[in-house]
């Protein structure tokens, strides 16, 4: 998989058991983190909601200190730390085992190399025509359950669209395929609510910190399509992106604005000092 | 994971690695099977199932031929087989790359002993109260994006119920958690449509057919909670429980009709001649 170091419930392997639940029901979590110098970066934020998520499918959250540590030891200089939980083996069906061992994956990977000009200058995007299934029980949460971003994703292979937005039935925007959306209106941020579908990303939750720590007013909220494209700006963030500027959704264009900059800045700092 | 025999891409072997895409985004399809004397039954409609879940996420359909003679050399003589096909390696994250090479798993088990009353007086169930997502482009697929079942068996730990049973946000039954649902009112027997959300069973489609070339009218349609409590006799089919009379929903009780054992009675003819 081009892996540099993975570890499997802390012991040096690049393989599961075929009757892992992870495999047979996508029933865990996961979380993709970058690493700079060989530090994690907001790792504060990921394993927030990694306990959350472990939470909301009723896993056991690992240990802290225990993942801080696998993830140092598999990180590299510069690059992605991946981690997967899952409810371990399936011998059982859907039943889950109370107390069953959880499997826990570690896993190293090469840094992925975007051009500069996406934070520089923006970025294309697309409308999916897939809508979003709404199910509040894992509304938020980043389970191995990904088959619509799969299907999502496959809707274009014009490489000049560097992501496509995903919407709800009720007319709303969700999220990016792999990003959260923030739109800016009079100064005022607003990202998509994401308590019936969409994940909540660790940059999300730390974009959202950082905007309230600045006094900038940043809420919650259904978004509909038309707001998105009245907005004064749009930006995309995920933990390996950190913030893109939307340049052009169709024919509506963006010049990059203020409020993505001082974002982009918020993040980096944050990062610097984290 | 207790399997006898397994073959993954037709070597032997037990794991697979932690990059695979079944397991990352749960990105693939699978199938369980009964084997009875070394024999798979009903395999026409697992492999017709089969190729149409692959055609619903743009797998590619292995060989119906290839995939007979690795569940033949891993059939145990009574007993289970599960495949499980999914899109790969993961490393360049949703996209799928196109004419990349699947992962085939096929992987042997010992039987599941069920109690023999279950088929002959029939079960009791219950309605679970989390409610299925709507997500036409996935309705009907057995994909590995399983975690709504595991969620749903989660709610009960009570041995005496069977199976829970599983409705859509319009309020209309769906599925069990592990079977398909069958309502018989009248003489006549309903399913429910399963356009927009539950999966599509191997036994469901090869009942639906024997009633047919039977001249007993079976339909698919929207059935209500409603509905489904003022049925003649509701039962539930699967590839490994063949057809269980629903006995007891809460308070609502029924004596194992004729229609029930009608059906009972054309699966062991069918597996007999199969």
């Amino acid at each position: 998989v081009g892996a540099s170091t993975v570890l499997v419930d802390g012991r040096a392997r690049d393989t599961i058991g075929i009757g892992d639940r992870g495999l047979a029901f996508g029933d865990g979590v996961f979380r993709t983190i970058a690493v700079r110098a060989g530090r994690p970066l907001n790792l504060r934020w990921h394993l927030r909601r990694l306990a959350s998520d472990c939470a909301a499918l009723g896993l056991p959250v690992p240990g802290e200190a225990l993942l801080a540590g696998e993830i140092a030891q598999v990180a590299p200089g510069d690059g992605v730390v991946k981690v997967i939980l899952t409810r371990g083996d399936s011998t059982r069906g859907y039943a889950p085992v109370p107390g069953a061992a959880p499997t826990r994956i570690v896993a190293g990977f090469p840094p992925v190399r975007h051009e500069a000009s996406r934070a520089r200058d923006g970025v294309a995007v697309r409308r999916c025509s897939l809508t979003l299934s709404e199910q509040p029980r894992l509304a938020g949460v980043k389970s191995l359950n990904r088959l619509e971003n799969v299907l999502a994703r496959a809707e274009w292979d014009d490489v000049s669209i560097a992501e496509g937005l995903l919407g709800d039935p009720r007319g709303h925007v969700v999220e990016g395929v792999v990003s959260n959306v923030f739109v800016v209106k009079d100064q005022r941020v607003r990202t998509p609510e994401l308590t019936r579908c969409g994940v909540i990303g660790a940059q999300r939750e730390r974009v959202r910190e950082l905007l309230g720590a600045a006094g900038v007013e940043c809420s919650e909220a259904d978004i509909g399509w038309d707001e998105l494209e009245a907005a004064d700006e749009v930006f995309l963030t995920n933990s390996l992106i950190d913030a893109w500027p939307v340049a052009r959704l169709g024919s509506r264009t963006w010049p990059v604005g203020p409020v993505t900059r001082r974002v982009q800045a918020m993040i980096a700092q944050d990062d610097a000092r984290d």
